[in-house]
């Protein structure tokens, strides 16, 4: 689960960030990921959206279970100025934040639909409980041998363990000529 | 197509909020919504986010195609302080925007997980083209006959007509035990 998680991803916060605990825009434990040595920035929750996405699949434990998470990818201001001007690499200081839920449905939202939207089949899903967060951190100093990149992975505050973190750069290493970086950035409606 | 855009959103900018052209933050050609009086909130774009979502369904056009879209709320700071001190009704000068795109996916993507994690059939999605955006303006005076919510749709920069206008409240009024908003904020991994 936790490695599925850490697919479709992002950056994460320096360490010695503050940390903190309970905010409603951000929580950490004070862990450091291993290998990267990346905390949980503080108020990543207050960023602003690069986009969104779904990830399906079959999970990777529990007896062949469907997975079937919303995601959304926030960033710093340093990485949403990179994405809206379109600047590779990533400058140092880039932060993008990947937030994992479980996609989550209800019979109300869905009744309310059938009623507005009769004949349509119209259904709604949203962002259940939370999986987990990921970060990608750009210092092309510190993490040359990453591609520029600290990786990071935190389930309910605390860091994946060191053969999680080991396997993030070899799956992005796809996408090398957008800097590591598989999201793009959504469009302004 | 608009008429189904319109069915899980949020509130609007306020009519006489300046409008400006083509920023990565926020687009308006001034026009403001019909019945409410709602421009583009300048800036939007830049919002914090409160969740995200899926529809699917049938097209209200073309010939019997599937609707997916893809779906991001944002809130200005009014709304989401009140998103989580949990505080409804929600003050006046909160506003919601509904960013909706076309679900698409990439065989580049997929690949890329396909190598990563064989053998679990990870699949992506991710925000396409942009749909439409929707607001939900609050102003407990100015919109009393519509549970003091003024609402807002826009296509490429444009307000829908009276017709898709005239549909918002009623299709929110099975919402009306949460201010007649469908969204939950989304909690922070």
């Amino acid at each position: 689960m936790r490695r599925i998680a850490l697919v479709s991803v992002a950056v994460t916060a320096v360490a010695g960030v503050a940390a903190y605990m309970g905010s409603a825009s951000g929580q950490s434990n004070g862990d450091a990921a291993p290998i990267y040595g990346i905390k949980i920035p503080e108020g990543y929750r207050d960023w602003r959206l690069i986009s969104v996405k779904q990830l399906t699949g079959k999970q990777l434990t529990g007896a062949g279970g469907e997975l079937k998470q919303l995601r959304a990818q926030l960033g710093n201001d340093l990485a949403i100025k990179a994405f809206r001007d379109g600047t590779l690499p990533f400058p140092d200081g880039a932060i993008i934040a990947a937030l994992h839920w479980n996609e989550a449905s209800s019979d109300f939202d869905n009744q309310a639909l059938a009623a507005g939207f009769p004949g349509l089949g119209l259904q709604s899903s949203f962002a259940g409980s939370a999986v987990n967060v990921q970060f990608m951190v750009k210092d092309s100093k510190k993490y040359a041998a990453s591609g520029g990149w600290g990786f990071a992975d935190f389930t309910n505050g605390k860091p994946g363990n060191e053969a999680l973190h080991a396997k993030c750069f070899s799956c992005h290493q796809p996408a090398k000529d957008r800097d590591y970086v598989f999201t793009h950035y959504a469009p302004t409606p």
